[in-house]
């Protein structure tokens, strides 16, 4: 979804879960819970949010040249079509219902939307600050993550942000991986033990096969914008296949992430047990490490 | 449901959890729990009860004119007519097998009932105390609630009990809200984040519009005895129609109550981006609380 | 299953969590977790193992005449025909990435197999001492139990033994109990209020009876090596019709074992409701247990 300085993805709520990476450009978020706790934040390129199931929000495109963001919902279900619009609902009760709700005159609605708004233009809001609204507290956890801000797992060949529950607590349906590999690296073999995984490429040109097990396998090829999709618990890797860096997203829909390494898979086995399989030398094996390098370059 | 003084739902089990209000008279339940450990209670009008799926129980009316309950299971497949009696499985159990489960000749099940009981006559149970067994030891979460006894939330307009495991602990699978309206009174407009609701009408006359999303919105009356379903998670209000106090049930199949209100959106949503979004004046949200107001009457 | 000594079930992974009950003979396990951990041990008749969904694994049988054992996943649409095997996941990889993986040249896969092992035979293994692998660490909670070597519980008649996740902590999708009835005895007339029942026969004759409610009950007998089912919740019993010890798993896709008693239910229950309901003297219930009997004998 792409919002110029001002727009509005209007007020409103869904079903599912919406977890949400920022490409580009900046955005100004507001929700509040069940208990009256409010929200307010700005994100920008590398931030994500996550709004649980149910929770009313909006995002709206604060200064510079807009803003751009993956949105990601925790049912393959769900569908933009299906939100429920603040304006919508409004058009859809009778004035007098709205004026017995809030204690006013009827006509004090004599100038909402006939129809509903899903996007539009606005002015582009003032400072953060002026616009916090205490209601009954904050929200116990926060909606927002500042995930390229995180302090990576940094290997030779790329680094790897890990956002889970365990880190970004309120995001109990979604995790999601952050992966850099330079140029002639490769996301290691391995598989997720938990769940489908579903990627996003960011940047870069990436190479994946997938095996699906009974003598399958078949491989893709990535580019920026393009989604993959690994069935759980299918191996594979991803190779940087261009002369740029490589970034894409790994979500899961789960509250946590988790991975098997085949390279610690063969070192920590028996090797007289690997060698009866493989007919490998246990030189194959000495490089691997203690420590999971979930990026590995020549 | 209705019995009669000493009326009996004979003793059985089902797959689903059962919840109950007692309408009207008393009743005295019976239960024991894997562990052999007992619950017996009398209820009367305004408690209820929630038995966990397969566990065994019995409800018998006791003194007055009988009683009158609400059933309500938390799977919507359940069906009455196939709840495992206790009657029904002992006629289908040779007599040598019960004799050798009991230790006992096969001859002390001579006059067991050739077919099921479902419900039958029995004399009237004497005091509580009297019927009370050790067995080994009290349930650890009683299954019993005084739901009306409970302090409610007070508001000008009306009273709401909120009933979950928080409060009912036993009961993980259901919760309960009980709605008191003033004649001209409202339940706000608002809606649940969690799941669908469905609704019993215990007395008085109601409107509810719900609202679909989609340009989508219905308005339907209801009174003493109907019942009323609100989709996950549309929003709705209930207005008392009549001259009588108007009183509901909401349920829902979790173990938490939760509900977002419009006004505390609104009112805790920076207004710059209200005004925005539905021309309103800032007066319109100067009546809103930070405490959550469930009912409102002009 | 069956496995000759040194008999490899090749290194494979799989989307359900795998349970298992040695029958005869014995076989080494290994496994490593998502985090690098790994688990290495050797288990005999009356072991048991528990794989969680996606975490790889391999059985090999060790000294004497190979090994037989029962395997159980908590998915009934599981197949032996889609496991992940490291044969077929290495054959379906360019040799170039394994390369890159491992940080050695292509060569060292020239002998790797060219199609899936499956079950092969290698040599028998050495000690167990010789096979331990630090890797990461140990995993947190092992996989291996020592089902038959748990203290059951003792009644005239026979003996049980339940292994939930409560004492088998990392078996959170699977719980058993391990009954043994002598001839002439019988389990008790009972149900279980969580799940199905999936029962395999080790050895001994039986005779089950299951109640499905609806005037609805079949009487079944089974032998060593046949499986049977109890529909949840339905009420049952099973007789020793043999002249030698009954022996066989009850089977639950729970983290807990639970079942009511039949005999429980009634002696827990006020006399003169029980009465009402079977014309039963009283004495019928005065052999009852505070402690449950799952296994009686006249």
């Amino acid at each position: 979804m792409r919002l110029k300085a001002g727009g509005v993805r209007e007020l409103h709520w869904h079903k599912a879960a919406e977890w949400a990476y920022m490409l580009k450009g900046r955005a100004r978020l507001t929700a509040i819970d069940q208990d009256g706790r409010t929200f307010q934040d700005d994100v920008g390129e590398g931030d994500l949010w996550y709004f649980p199931a149910g929770i009313p929000h909006s995002i709206q495109g604060i200064e510079g040249d807009g803003c751009e963001f993956l949105l990601v919902f925790d049912d393959g279900n769900f569908s933009e079509e299906e939100t429920f619009l603040l304006s919508d609902w409004m058009a859809h009760t009778p004035k007098e219902v709205l004026a017995k709700n809030f204690g006013v005159p009827a006509s004090a609605f004599d100038r909402i939307p006939e129809k509903d708004l899903w996007i539009f233009q606005a002015p582009v809001p003032g400072p953060l600050a002026a616009d916090r609204i205490a209601g009954a507290g904050p929200v116990p956890l926060t909606y927002s993550h500042h995930m390229m801000a995180q302090e990576p797992i940094r290997m030779k060949g790329g680094t790897v942000r890990i956002t889970d529950s365990s880190l970004f607590k309120v995001s109990k349906t979604i995790a999601a991986a952050l992966v850099e590999v330079e140029p002639g690296g490769m996301r290691e073999l391995h598989w997720h033990p938990n769940v489908d995984e579903w990627q996003y490429y960011i940047s870069g040109e990436a190479r994946m096969t997938v095996f699906a097990s009974e003598n399958n396998a078949r491989t893709f090829d990535f580019q920026a914008g393009d989604v993959g999709a690994v069935p759980f618990p299918m191996g594979h890797y991803i190779e940087n296949i261009g002369t740029t860096t490589l970034r894409f997203l790994e979500l899961f829909r789960s509250d946590y992430f988790a991975d098997i390494s085949l390279a610690q898979w063969l070192a920590f086995t028996p090797y007289e047990l690997v060698r009866a399989h493989l007919n490998i030398d246990k030189s194959v094996l000495a490089k691997v490490s203690a420590n999971k390098t979930p990026v590995v370059i020549p």
